[in-house]
């Protein structure tokens, strides 16, 4: 399907170009605030990895911190939260895009894939957080699902359309405190 | 109890002086091992997490990776590992110890014991890993005994004893692959 054209030549929308750069960093707040609720009162034990980094200068000054003065980022081999909720081992990613229609696969990397399936076959609970963040719409997609599609991105549509989120996946709605409550969506998953 | 002294007047040994400055790097290293051969064998997905490092600068050379030219080490709020195995969240630290008798406490930071105690509390499989290295002698031992030497510690004895550990965590008994087959202890304390 052909991008809809405005008269000055130029497509309307490029989803695709916009999505890839914004690795989904505003909703990874609304997750780390939701984290912080979740355990303050109890309810799960879920936190964002660090981020790796490979040091290769360190400095220890007399009197004060040591200060890494040379390091570089390390691709991740494992999605970026993991925990702990009511006796059930959850990981997950979290993803955003900027279009208002579907949701590009090619976002989820390889090792992440891979990583889920791991998961899920170990019994885990296997997810990624998906926001539409210019019409504010969130969803849990179990990694069961995002599998099928992935399947179908090799000979088909390489994107998920948001009408199949909303048919497929368990939306998030968004709530006082914490604003993304995405326990709520695991819970409708699992019962 | 004072420390038995040779002739020259030098207590003959300072477990905890050496202790402390030993933070389980080798044993961490076993550690690793068993989880890639775990990840490889499909028996567990258990995964260290990376170092957490506060950014300040980072350079964005043309044609090269980004590089990191000032960060600071931070305290960690959780474990150093965590993951699933058979459907159950595991979560645990890697403690190492020289001295052949007993295990100081204070190996144990007050942040490590609440992450445990609120893992253990949420359903998760929380626990230690206590290599006493020069004896070669490796435990697994679960939070909820744990935290009852930590209650005896605030007014008695500040570390447990070999003794104990033999009567009350798993020993891991070393084996050809992985040499840290720590999940077999897992089994033993679970079944």
């Amino acid at each position: 399907m052909k991008n809809i054209r405005y008269p000055n030549g130029k497509p309307a929308y490029q989803p695709e170009k916009i999505s890839v750069k914004n690795r989904g960093i505003q909703t990874e707040k609304l997750v780390n605030e939701a984290n912080d609720f979740y355990l303050n009162s109890g309810r799960a034990v879920i936190h964002k990895k660090p981020t790796p980094v490979q040091i290769v200068t360190v400095d220890y000054p007399k009197r004060s911190a040591a200060k890494i003065k040379e390091a570089y980022f390390k691709t991740p081999s494992t999605t970026d939260y993991n925990g702990v909720y009511n006796g059930r081992y959850l990981d997950f990613d979290v993803k955003e895009t900027q279009s208002t229609t579907s949701f590009p696969l090619r976002n989820i990397h390889p090792h992440q894939m891979n990583h889920l399936g791991a998961v899920n076959a170990q019994g885990g609970d296997a997810f990624i957080l998906v926001a539409f963040a210019r019409i504010e719409k969130f969803f849990l997609l179990p990694y069961d699902v995002l599998s099928q599609f992935t399947f179908r991105a090799r000979t088909g549509r390489k994107s998920m359309t948001l009408k199949e989120f909303e048919d497929h996946a368990y939306e998030i709605s968004l709530s006082f405190k914490p604003t993304l409550n995405y326990l709520d969506a695991y819970d409708r998953w699992k019962h």
